[in-house]
């Protein structure tokens, strides 16, 4: 009986690790990927249109004062519960004061005019124009390597202005510094939004991989959060010999071995990180406790991004409060007894130039779009589940939305040269901690490049 | 070792049967109930207010005059994906005719009028004004029996105003009619909606209870759906001596021995339900991906009603689209792939009612709360799991968004004295299958009285 009852242990046993190698840890084959697909309207036309065209910001009169009207005649709103600060949600006594102070005193043209001292453009990639900021600095005897920057949602390239000139300029200790492209996503910011199906944060990698091209980049790094992560992460998957290296302030293993690690983890937390971050995931409880709190927003737009966009396009106030309720939670999460839910670790101005930026554009649909799209399309899962052997280094902020130890990293980065984590920061670290962020890349890509030297 | 393998397994379902019996089968004991919780500002006063007011719908000219002005000041809407309908969610070309129906052609004065046929009223309980339909209707003959209505978000009162004329008079074969007070829950419609927290669907019930008393009902029937259904199960689990019948268009149980049926039925369904209507919940990942296509405004409005709140309050083209959205999914879950999306199984006035209900009253806020309040306290839970004797019929329209069998209904109806399956309608019974809802009321209150004469 007992060597019969260990002999079906064993078989049982080996069915589990073999389940276990085949269908966790073997690798999806990489799925065929088009570099030409047109998202444009209409068909594909003979001579593609490949000029790289200058472009000024401008929040023209009409739209503004369209916004302000629209916000001077806003409705009142319904008051926070007595005793509630932020637990329900965006604080309307609070919000009332910052609409008064967009409506009134942020200054439509001073802010243009401080986005537009880097230099813009558009050029018009797989038929959609693609705007990108470009700063090229003189090298001044150091190496100028090249930077593809890559923001999320609800932002655009605009996040990255605090950071651009600290990239730009030549830093003590370090033999190079960097040309940087921070592109707005296709719908997002000044890049035009497709009308078309399946513009997956995967696709949307083919035309950051072109507009680099275009540059005449055809290796360089890149530097990205939030999708902007999701999409060059795919790319350092489907592109590997054009990333030189890659930094991201969000870093994410997607792939489902990892998921299973994440979730036995659990039970043994001191074995696989550091003890002091533990509480940055675990108990597994309470961080389902807090996803499922503040992921009412991104459960919505996976789904029916089309009908929460009408009122946020029809509504300034509207837009502002679900944005910024949003970035205040992902900047500081401990933050909801507070009138401002953790809005006040930005700026103001940030803010707002984020929400004007949306706004002008009428962008809102098209940029949440892109949380439906990432879970419609197979090709999105498998390259998921491939590793990447791009030398890669993390950055993990403290109110990082998602926080994985670099033992569930590596499944995905083979070559996880660096990891940093913060006592501070959070989600939107080039507006939150510029320096912090800049620093981390000057040091990351020095490490990358010894790593790929003395490999 | 046989013998030993065998004592420790009869241990191990041992063990399993009693926490089954335990945690599973055993009920919660009655939470403390507050029938005189205040929920307006301020103390409760030392002479509370007991009037009974009569009052008048009026969509008076400035609101129409400035909801007419939003409307047509809409700022053009992102048009849908090539080839997508409804998937994404409001179609939004399709909506742009539908707005300019509401602002050309829906007719505020004649739609009020025609409500106004009813007599209605407010009267302050805990504090707060609640409204309500009462409609009492001379015998002619027949027993006239009380009967509460309760409706569900985003609706009101409103939504019983096909049923309540069938409900008020006299039917062959019928020995009584109905007196109907169809109320506004607190927060809804033209009921008031509370500065406090805690409102939950339980404490509604306490509101409701106390309306009923003031009108001089110390026993009488309900019907409902949606929150409201939620509320009168409470009802009928604390109160359960004042229930005479409980008749339900979105029959529940949710105890937790019911969630465990639900899944292990899975695996068996043939055994626990009529094979015809296996489809509406199994297989279970069928249901998942349906409930996690669909309750994304579920999980918004569960954590954060005060942050989209702000969009709907101020923009009624954003309003009419989340609500009505919603509205066409639950009355035909499977028109994705037309324009409405399910909206037009619904007369485009009664929808237009219901969302310039929530519009000239600025209630959507205070009714999005509900969905934070039902899951933020114990006694919500505990009340859950308690069964109830009040003989209850349940009606399942096909498109109805929870369907159980009655295998699992009972665990909370202990007295399900009917249970009617349709092979049409949804959740909006009353303004979609009128005639369907009020014959199944009369027969299911025959029945209900039988069982209690037979008992």
């Amino acid at each position: 009986m007992l060597r019969s009852t260990l002999f079906y242990g064993a078989v049982v046993a080996l069915g589990i690790g073999i389940g276990f190698k085949v269908y966790l840890l073997r690798p999806s084959p990489l799925p065929p990927m088009d570099f030409d697909r047109w998202w444009g309207d209409g068909p594909q036309p003979e001579d593609e249109d490949a000029s790289i065209r200058p472009f000024v910001i401008v929040f023209n009169e009409s739209m503004v004062e369209d916004l302000k009207s629209r916000l001077r005649n806003r409705r009142p709103f319904t008051p926070p519960l007595y005793g509630a600060q932020s637990q329900y949600g965006m604080n309307t006594k609070y919000l009332d004061e910052l609409l008064t102070y967009w409506s009134d005193k942020y200054n439509f043209t001073e802010r243009a005019e401080r986005l537009n001292k880097f230099s813009h453009y558009k050029t018009t990639i797989q038929g959609l124009d693609i705007h990108y900021i470009h700063v090229k600095p003189e090298g001044k005897g150091k190496k100028v390597l090249p930077l593809l920057m890559l923001h999320g949602w609800p932002s655009s390239s605009k996040e990255f202005d605090k950071v651009i000139p600290m990239l730009t300029t030549p830093k003590d200790g370090y033999e190079f510094i960097f040309e940087v492209i921070a592109a707005d996503l296709p719908g997002f910011g000044f890049s035009q939004g497709t009308r078309k199906p399946g513009l997956s944060p995967l696709q949307v990698g083919t035309i950051m991989s072109n507009l680099m091209r275009r540059l005449g980049h055809n290796m360089y790094y890149i530097q990205a959060g939030d999708w902007g992560s999701q999409v060059a992460t795919h790319m350092t998957t489907f592109i590997p010999h054009e990333i030189l290296g890659f930094h991201t302030n969000m870093p994410v293993s997607s792939r489902p071995i990892s998921n299973v690690k994440y979730i036995i983890g659990s039970l043994f937390p001191n074995l696989i990180m550091d003890e002091k971050y533990i509480n940055r995931i675990y108990p597994i409880r309470k961080l389902f406790d807090y996803v499922l709190r503040e992921s009412g927003y991104f459960h919505l737009q996976a789904t029916k991004p089309d009908t929460i966009g009408v009122a946020l396009s029809d509504s300034p106030a509207g837009l502002a409060a679900y944005t910024l309720e949003k970035i205040g939670v992902c900047s500081n999460r401990h933050q909801l007894n507070t009138p401002h839910g953790g809005i006040e670790n930005i700026d103001r101005d940030d803010l707002l130039d984020t929400v004007t930026i949306v706004w002008a554009n009428e962008c809102i649909v098209t940029s949440m779009r892109i949380y439906a799209e990432a879970f419609a399309h197979a090709d999105v899962f498998m390259m998921h589940n491939i590793p990447t052997v791009v030398p890669t280094a993390a950055i993990n902020f403290k109110h990082e939305v998602v926080y994985q130890p670099d033992w569930i990293l590596r499944d995905k980065f083979l070559n996880l040269v660096r990891s940093t984590t913060h006592d501070f920061g959070g989600h939107f670290a080039a507006m939150q901690t510029p320096k912090a962020l800049a620093d981390d890349v000057f040091e990351s890509v020095k490490e990358i490049i010894s790593f790929r030297l003395n490999y």
